[in-house]
């Protein structure tokens, strides 16, 4: 199911850009689960566009309302739907779409995926504006993550190539009516060994899986990832060692993750991010109803870079593929217990 | 399910290498398509182990025998099941292991994840061996990949990070008991546009889900990748234009894919491959029963370079993630046809 | 994952009978499928409460709000997500339940696998009303099987025994505070030969699993069903005839499915209904809280008989079904064609 | 995927009764778990053909060869494949079904799902014989389950509609070339209350599922069942009382299962199986490349009544959907001790 996430949970995002609303459901979450509202909402806050001047001038509050499995802050074990409304919307910004797809963009492709019955407006489905459910999702299971221990971070390596001044490169590209990428950088700390299954539903796997369900990722490295390629296996294998009585490795050159399962090393990934497509710069692209090539410019808000938005989606989905593979390890409260009631 | 890949087809992938037999069974493939055996045969045989000196001295034919699902080299429609036995075992080289994890390899996080009841002989289901049956599905999806004129090909880019002579890298790290890594690069040509699900079951989720099944795969990137992420987004976007009827684009930045769904233009991805972690040299780890830490040498028989066997995996990796997501569009005959009987 | 449906798309159930809101979201659903929202609105009226004096006096309009998927009555491709509000809710009516479970009722079971974190107020997610999503879903199904020349019809066979005069036995139930409950068939006309999978895919376990997500359902038969097992083969097989150039059977023992397949005879089966576990009468049950054998009598609002109202719903989860095994025949519109646009 | 089963686990059955093996392989078992392989070959021995005159003279040892996933009689927590070879074939006795379909099994139906590629000979992929591999399976989790204090025992009820003498049943069936059906009772004890999710993961909705995977299974009912329909409520509502400390219910006409979710009463069901659709005395059919309507007599070897051989596949059936609900709830021994490596 395209939409979909998960093995022992099941996270279904749904919406498009333009529609009535879009939103997340999470299947499979046990009883018992806190989940702390404000902390949440600070965390969405964190995507939220229209925060800087470096954002998209769309403003949304990307409030969701939980419809149903949470009572209390606690979650009820049913399924979990959360919605956010979609309010302020400029569709006739994307009218040209119907004809002409925006280069670097799945205008084109879902066009032929769906034979032209999809809504395209502002990226539809394919927007990145779907990164808000995920979000949603995410923040839930970062927060169950922490009751367990684990912390997820995510941060900014380079943008356009450049460590040193991220956002310098961000002001040229706006300048300049263009838009740049970059690469984030995630690590997972507290984390178990022994989680991860293997062949397929490995960290790698899964943590990739998720993670390419963020618009605009185009790669994704663990550990040395590349770079190892260009090791001898003695500089890139990692020395076991007693610490006390903990068994660590002196390097972490296989970023936590031996044969898809957590070694108890901190999970290391970075990920890849292309330049935000949508630029202010006159593009060459086609018309779809007279069959001629065409100049187009890309009308609507967007950012000229995404990275610094996308750095929480990262910690959102790599918090969605770990706590989907210990699901079955964090074990729900079932039993009832008289006292509990008793002490009411 | 771990050894388990597919939303449409579904390939579970079973044994251990020193266990009587590893194998895979297909499930979901559609009635009446043709597999050429003797093809079949050769693809495997890019992959055994023993071709050439630069591979590990395991002989084994890697013949598989089909318990079921073909007939008269022609799929019945009902799960395919084929195994090969494992023959050429020595698996006292391995009996250290109980005790001494190898660095580099899934022992450790295999005996937390298992508790000690895994068979970790010669690497049990972690080993490389298991791309033998991933082979044997990947052989025969590739064949129904071509039939609908979609070819996949990977080669080999750079070893050790050379990318002029890479057969020398290897020979330098056999006579240093070492081991190399390198990157291969894959292309899918012939790939019609439209293919692939929007956020978790687009061609890039699915191919790296695939691709990080295969051990020693730390990495994955498609179209420009890493390099992407410092282009700015007008050299990045590839600008569409009409070849004729068809819409292409000038450049192929995107590596054919689009929000996940393929373009038509020919799918491209790299991956990164560690070196073989099993090397000569001696190296530090620990004992689990004693609790101290150790010097040792891996014993058994291993590839100072597992990537030229790593080539075909990828293919049949590639090749299974695609003819998957494009299962529903590859109908089934279904229809009995009095004819075709009469013309028997 | 509990509240999901199916194997080529996907259905999810969400919401609690006294939540914000009940909804669904079907992912996998094709482009291009029209859907009359005024007949989908004439059909879950069937299901809808308050419409006459047999059925419990809440009233709710059971007007879906569509928030994505569907634009201007033709899927898109993507999810389609509908909500329902909860309005005419009265929840001081099941305050006792958070100490008294209801005979008949989930209560208690829910109670232990949820930990008490469940939301009880009205049977929570286990409430009869969580089969409104069910039937927004399924009358969707059901025209998209229609477009395909598949009718789905069910009927009440008998109610409390009663085969002549069931209306009768539900005024008698009522008068004496009691509830009863009854037998519906379904007949699916039109059904091709060949849809099914072996196994665990046919249309027997298929429909049967998603019948019995039906609250009060308790039984299934296909065909003759239990009349079967005390007949000889020589009177229960169906015998294979050439009617012109289609092959029948000149009887329907089998119901239409043979090893799980359609025969292209029409699929009839039967459904157990129990009587409605909410009644007037007083009942024995117990106190969490003090852990003594109490009486009690059951509050709030309900259905002497919720067989009429489970009729559509038969129908809804027999169309799911079927639906979702047809779903890789019913093939998707994707060619995106220029002269559809020049048309326009 | 048509031959699997499994939420939390996964079991997928191949292989074709005339083809070189039929066999299972279960993913997700988790590891630790024993297993007595003579007690196996007990249960299996249950099953098997050529037991005694009631059954087909067919005589296999279904003997299965473990492949891989077990190791010194337990679980290694990686994928578990069992195969049993075929051996006492004639499959020259099938050679007229390539032409007409046998009246009550799958033939036509199979004809036209697989377009005339399926394997038919003795049924193929449809035999009875598929239940060795499910047996197999089951019996594992059969004792993995008995190890929770869970018990799973069916019986014959009745056999062709006779409860005093079932065999004299069989006896008259034989003499007259023809076959007879029955019902089939199964009882979980020991089942602890709070296993099952709601709606679709119901252990109404699971336990259907894989019991009609039986072939010949036309019908199932929990607790009362069909005689529930014709109850008033005050009838079929169970009392709850305490029993010491423990909540139970006076009666038990829920069989165990509310909402879904167990009760802790024991699950009652039982299941009707057709009469065996293979019979010695002549039928009509049609025959596909004449397009005629003819006559025929079934070849081969069959039992006059498959219930007695269906009673462990029904506990097999059983213990396969209840071990899966409660897999979850089984926890594997992940942690490592180092102590007990100094105690070997």
């Amino acid at each position: 199911m395209a939409s979909e996430f998960g093995k022992n949970i099941r996270v279904s995002i749904f919406g498009e850009s333009h529609g009535a609303a879009i939103g997340v459901s999470i299947d499979g979450m046990p009883a018992g689960v806190s989940v702390d509202m404000e902390r949440l909402q600070h965390f969405l806050d964190r995507r939220a566009p229209g925060r800087s001047r470096f954002t998209t001038a769309r403003r949304e509050e990307d409030r969701p309302e939980f419809l149903c499995g949470i009572r209390g802050g606690v979650t009820c074990g049913t399924p979990i739907t959360a919605i956010i409304r979609n309010r302020d919307i400029r569709s006739r910004d994307y009218s040209q779409m119907e004809n002409i797809p925006r280069p670097g963009h799945a205008d084109y492709a879902a066009r032929v995926r769906y034979g032209g019955n999809e809504d395209c407006r502002g990226g539809g489905h394919f927007s990145g504006r779907l990164t808000a459910p995920l979000c949603v999702a995410g923040g839930i299971f970062l927060q169950a993550l922490e009751a367990e221990g684990i912390t997820v971070r995510a941060r900014i390596l380079e943008i356009g190539g450049n460590t040193k001044d991220p956002r310098g490169e961000i002001e040229k590209a706006m300048a300049e009516k263009d838009s740049v990428g970059g690469i984030i950088e995630c690590v997972v700390n507290g984390m178990p060994p022994g989680i991860g299954d293997p062949i397929y539903d490995g960290l790698e796997n899964r943590i990739s899986l998720a993670v390419f369900g963020i618009p605009a990722v185009k790669g994704i490295e663990f550990g040395r990832g590349f770079e190892a390629a260009r090791l001898r296996g003695s500089e890139n294998n990692d020395a076991f060692y007693f610490d006390g009585g903990t068994i660590k490795t002196r390097t972490n050159n296989h970023g936590g993750i031996l044969g898809g399962i957590s070694s108890g090393m901190p999970i290391v990934f970075r990920v890849a991010v292309k330049p935000t497509p949508s630029i202010g710069k006159e593009q060459d692209s086609i018309r779809y109803d007279t069959g001629e090539n065409v100049k187009m410019t890309v009308q609507g808000r967007h950012d000229p870079c995404i990275v610094p938005r996308a750095v929480p989606c990262v910690e959102a989905a790599a918090a969605m593929a770990i706590y989907d593979l210990m699901a079955g390890e964090i074990r729900p409260e079932r039993e009832y217990r008289m006292e509990d009631r008793n002490n009411e």
